[in-house]
């Protein structure tokens, strides 16, 4: 069994302990349980109490496709509810390779220094590199690469996080370089709060991960990575447009973030579309790339990198709800715009979704322009040199909207709605509302559900919400790229038995789900207890109020409807 | 019965009601009521469906000293949860005497107008003034006056209310054109986040206070006003000092608030004491003066004009919250610094105590240098120019702490605590803690229990808070002011008499707590509805941790003895 590496910030002590309770968790399952029996409900999410909890999933590090997202935990200084975030790149697999189930960041470090937690096969130590101190994330990766090697996986936070700033997020580092990134929640300046710059790993020399049955797992992870490799959905779609692909239909059903969520479309949408960016990176070549895999063994391959007019890379990658935060929702015009707010964003190390939400309400209570890039640049530049602005922006759209005084903002529990406006997609208004995560673009996310559930309608909403809660849960737990659903919703007994065969649990095609739902009672019973819910279970209310064109339609569920997406 | 005057700004229609439910309460127990029953607990505080709402005492406008003090309520944009504060200042008895038992702000007003709300004996209307739009309190009244005459009661909102900042107050003008404030909570930004600049109240020609034994009333009235003019701590104490008197003793326990509560007591105590208040007064004279009173019929004359050297008014009323959180917690070195501190905070509409704690936190966090009168003013400044890091601290302590990255934030509930280190007087960390207010000075302040309960003790502090909520909560409900209590606590039979030949109620010695009580137990409901309580009943971390000079106390009670204060 692999072993849980706890670091106490506070005393710079490492320990290596096995929890026999935690063997069939992972992921969200993991990094969700940890949480809730460690982390004091009502603590401060950035003081020394909270813990910020790194959990591999269940199929981590093996050949099984796009199965080694790593599933990042911690008490949410955005939301102060329990926050899991979950990303690709290398360091997941490798820290499984390492036989690292879970990584426990605890307490605060006193001084002033800058640490590095090293993980190698000959064991763990922290590291003081103060050079590192107020790095952007491409710096601090190139940093770390030239002194430990670039085939290193690293977990990082820009200055932002380092700052305490609450839209910060913790970036992972894929095989090429590029970045992926725990996006939501804030759990970057948990991370920064402690006084941990990066954690590098280096599995040279380490395969200890353990099979309960190893030939029955290969064979059917081969089987499921050949269906998952020729879903139409993967080749046709992600090898194309990454995530991109669906601007066009969220600007076609009128639930496109549009300039502080006051419109839901955009007349700007063909420059911002995924065909656009498709056709932008095979034309202009260079440096430009599509399916690119964010981890080592993935079929989905939805990464790309985004080249300017003279095919030099401009950002990676160019997401949906990059073009969606940072473009439409900004005015802007085009995605040579969303690339170039998108790379400064993620250097500072910031969640793409909140700082777009924060931006938008600045916009929007006159703090530059609609469609102005040098004014977004300008509002970026005060981020970047950590003025008061800077810092408010940094903070989220809520803190910002609530000191500039706006009453149109885009938040649910305190975090930034990602790129579906609820009042056009009422699923996700039910997600963002009464998911233990807040405003997310993965804890239940309804776009793509229009064949059984209106998008506009009034009826079946909550349990569509709670569906996908749970089964998009569930997939966290395992760690399992949410892309990958298609051959495993499919057949669900391949996703139990290709847990089973690796763990020895007992799952089968009905009973596979409990692991999202045992996870989504917990987080909700965090919650609770952490004083979020359910008076917090509430979208702000010019949603209720404020028709959105084109659609006209207002935010117009029952109470009884949101209550049936509780899990 | 007197009427409830309802002013809906979304529409400017006015209308005036009797509810036959309300007959028999006042001051706080209507504020809180009408709140309770009106107030959708998870509605927006600066939003449309939040309402304000000013209620009259049980007997106001009467012969009856200290008693016409004006309660105002509504949901806090602080704590999101019920807030109620009041205040003196002539427009309380006005009213009553107006016939009006309560006024109710409802809606939000759409148009960008400046509006005040004026009653005479010839009814009320909605009038646009907007030459006053974002003038500071002092211009406002002014102007007000040259328009209505000097005659009439104002409260009003500077412009910090007008722009939603959650530090702001409500202030109300006595007899001789000073301002008094209701204080805490935000309630101004909630008056101005509704369009209402000012409320003008003429009473010539008015006198509609009914009693049920009008003979008695008089006689019992009589009767205490000559027991509360010859209490010692009336004539030595609030005639000489108003509010200062205590600051020697605060400081002398290690309770005194100093540079952003990191310290319990101040070198440059004797200066910013109440005694050298007196001396300055008296040996500056001019328009110096001590002894004053804030409403028409008060024996208890605590206000004071504080003059510089040349004997010009530079502010009134110098009162201890000042001193303490504009001083002491500044590091300022004398009570020039604090009166000037202090007008420039009136001027805008802010709080001085939430204010006097913001700027604690922002000097902490490096915004200037304590005790560097010119880096406050600079701070204070920025309010006056609406710049983000203005907006920032005219928002309160806690928002400029999470924005300012501060780890040591002096609020209770959301709200920035009053002039006394819980760590030294621990029985006011359980007020801020457990009331339903939050950080306040008023809502169970256990300072001058010394006698009974040893400040840092850990026993019986639940039960003091306790019972000091309920007595000063009663108070509240009555509309008395809490330094009439001497004669009123000696014998409560004068206080429940006094109500009962007023109004008609049927109160004894025993049973008038109950006004309290109930009160105290709708706002813990509301509170509990709106998402607040239990789990937001947590003081800051800090205070459990860090030792607190000169008696190194930390805040150590039981959660079991913090529960005990629970009405």
């Amino acid at each position: 069994m692999s072993s849980i590496i706890r670091v106490n910030m506070t005393t710079h002590e490492i320990k290596s302990e096995i929890n026999k309770d935690y063997e069939f968790l992972g992921g969200r399952s993991l990094s969700s349980r940890i949480v809730y029996d460690e982390v004091e409900p009502t603590c401060e999410p950035l003081g020394r109490k909270n813990k910020l909890v790194i959990a591999m999933g269940l199929l981590s590090g093996t050949i099984a496709s796009s199965a080694s997202r790593i599933s990042i935990g911690a008490k949410s200084p955005l939301t102060n509810g329990i926050k899991e975030t979950n990303c690709g790149g290398v360091a997941g697999g490798k820290l499984s390779k390492c036989g690292v189930q879970a990584i426990i960041i605890e307490g605060k470090s006193e001084d002033d220094k800058c640490y590095v937690l090293v993980i190698t096969k000959d064991g763990y130590k922290l590291e003081v590199m103060n050079k590192l101190k107020y790095l952007g994330n491409y710096d601090t990766v190139e940093n770390l690469y030239n002194k430990y090697g670039r085939k290193t996986g690293i977990l990082c936070v820009g200055p932002t996080g380092e700052r305490g700033l609450r839209g910060a997020c913790i970036a992972s580092s894929d095989s090429i370089g590029e970045l992926k990134f725990a996006a939501r929640g804030g759990l970057g300046a948990v991370m920064g709060s402690k006084g941990l710059k990066a954690i590098v790993v280096d599995d040279k020399g380490c395969n200890l991960i353990t099979y309960k049955d190893k030939e029955k797992f290969i064979e059917l992870a081969k089987d499921y990575n050949k269906k998952l490799a020729s879903d139409p959905k993967v080749t046709g779609t992600y090898h194309n447009y990454g995530t991109t692909a669906i601007v066009k239909a969220v600007n076609g059903m009128g639930a496109l973030p549009t300039c502080n969520f006051r419109y839901g479309s955009t007349e700007h949408v063909s420059d911002l579309s995924g065909e656009k960016m498709n056709e932008l990176i095979l034309s202009r070549g260079g440096e430009g790339k599509l399916a690119l895999s964010c981890m080592e063994i993935c079929a989905i391959r939805c990464s790309t990198i985004y080249p300017d007019k003279d095919g030099k890379k401009l950002v990676s990658t160019m997401q949906y709800e990059n073009i969606a935060l940072l473009g439409s929702n900004l005015g802007m015009k085009n995605l040579d715009q969303v690339a170039q707010l998108n790379y400064e964003i993620n250097n500072l190390g910031l969640d793409t979704i909140e700082t777009g939400c924060a931006l938008g309400v600045a916009l929007d209570m006159g703090y530059g322009r609609f469609g102005c890039i040098e004014d977004c640049m300008a509002l970026i530049n005060e981020i970047s040199r950590n003025t008061p602005l800077g810092r408010l922006i940094g903070n989220g759209a809520l803190l910002t909207g609530q000191i500039l005084g706006c009453d149109r903002i885009p938040t649910g529990k305190g975090q930034g709605f990602a790129g579906y406006d609820p009042r056009a997609l009422k699923g996700n208004g039910v997600t963002y509302s009464m998911s233990t995560m807040g405003g997310d673009h993965t804890a239940g996310n309804c776009f793509g559900s229009r064949a059984t559930v209106d998008p506009l309608g009034t009826e079946s909403q909550g349990e569509l919400s709670r569906t996908l809660q749970i089964q998009i849960g569930t997939l966290d737990c395992i760690g399992l790229c949410m892309f990958a659903r298609g051959p495993l919703f499919a057949d669900a007994s391949i996703l139990a038995n290709i847990v089973n065969y690796r763990s020895g649990s007992s799952f089968d095609k009905d009973t596979i789900w409990e692991l999202g739902i045992e996870t989504l009672k917990l987080e909700r019973e965090f919650n609770i207890k952490a004083g979020v819910s359910p008076a917090h279970d509430k979208l702000p209310e010019y949603l209720y109020e404020e028709p959105l064109s084109p659609t006209n339609a207002v935010f117009d569920l029952t109470e009884e409807e949101m209550l049936k997406a509780i899990v």
